[in-house]
């Protein structure tokens, strides 16, 4: 699909990572335009041209494919233009297989980014995916400016799960200088955790197992006591 | 890693989705007996053989990778052989690219089945993801036996959620005969659904859009309302 496309949209980093084809416009944005974005690709779809909007990970997960698509909709100037989702793998998908299985079971999938939703939203849904067990994906934990919510957050995880409940930080998984951290809940340390971290959070019935070399691996088992 | 196996080992019909190569040897197994295929693998590589255990999605999501790293751990006789989890395209997000993108915000994921894990359990994961407002990917929402689980599913998020609430079938995503249904979580009809399947439910703020050729599309937007 991005070979055949005549223009790449997306945030500038994302664009950056596609390999360069002269023949095709490149078009860097900022972050949180998504609207805009959206907006500027289908502009170019209707003028005829085949334009790939890029996310990194899946399109499908926080990220453009639902921009696209709202601003595609019937009623909207750019209703004609045909839009397919290519899927892909997510971060949480990413950091998981590098760290074991920790989403093996159950798990909620949470963005602790209070830009587009209220924060009583997130502690509602993240007090509900604690109180029921579930494995936790979270998006977007940390930026330079958002360093509350993972204070928070994992204040509120320990009012329902033991401090020694394990952890994964996956930071820039994919990129070559990817990082995997394999820690518990209570030693979490939000200060280390930046915009490009995922955090995995185990259930009560994950475990962290040694492999070969001693490196720790994190399994959720598909079995759940009765 | 397929291309570079000696031997491919999975449940039979992954197994056949496998391109056949000849230096290969190829062992497909019956479903539900992953503790056995995963020691069967170790086994293999114990005794030298380098082995891929394949699952249909990601390994990582209700599939392998968990049965064969508890198999893997320290203490047990498999404990030397390395294991890599090599990430894929989950049918969630397959179903969702299909469809649009119900997973565009917060959500849920969770296997209907009862056989690894008290009902309970799931009932009370399932109410919580209702009161929490998640969009939920249901995962083995019903087999040949397993008849009860999606009524009882769909009667418990009906009294959480509205019955206009859109619902994604995704039956046999990825391959030839792959289908894709939208309707509504009131008509919902169980006897539709296979253990081919995977349902996703919107949450409160998924919508259905029609696109250019009048298909319906299922988005849940990033933005919730405060």
């Amino acid at each position: 699909m991005l070979a055949a496309a005549d223009d790449i949209v997306g945030y500038a980093p994302y664009v950056a990572r596609v390999p360069v084809n002269p023949r095709q416009r490149r078009h860097g944005s900022d972050n949180r335009v998504e609207a805009e974005r959206a907006e500027f690709a289908l502009d170019l779809a209707l003028r005829g041209r085949r334009v790939a909007v890029v996310s990194s990970g899946d399109p499908g997960v926080f990220a453009m494919a639902s921009p696209v698509l709202e601003a595609a909709a019937a009623g909207t100037r750019f209703a004609g233009v045909p839009v397919g989702v290519v899927p892909g793998i997510t971060a949480a998908q990413a950091v998981a297989s590098l760290a074991g299985a920790p989403l093996g079971h159950d798990y909620v999938t949470l963005s602790l980014s209070d830009r587009l939703k209220p924060w009583q939203v997130i502690a509602r849904r993240l007090a509900a995916a604690a109180e029921a067990d579930f494995a936790i994906a979270i998006y977007n934990p940390a930026s330079r400016s958002r360093r509350r919510q993972l204070i928070d957050a994992r204040d509120l995880l320990l009012g329902h799960r033991d401090a020694g409940t394990p952890v994964v930080i996956g930071r820039a998984a994919g990129a070559a200088e990817q990082q995997v951290t394999v820690t518990t809940l209570g030693e979490l340390d939000p200060a280390r955790v930046d915009m490009r971290c995922l955090l995995i959070i185990g259930s009560s019935q994950s475990r962290v197992m040694r492999d070969a070399s001693g490196a720790a691996r994190v399994i959720t088992p598909r079995r759940y006591p009765g």
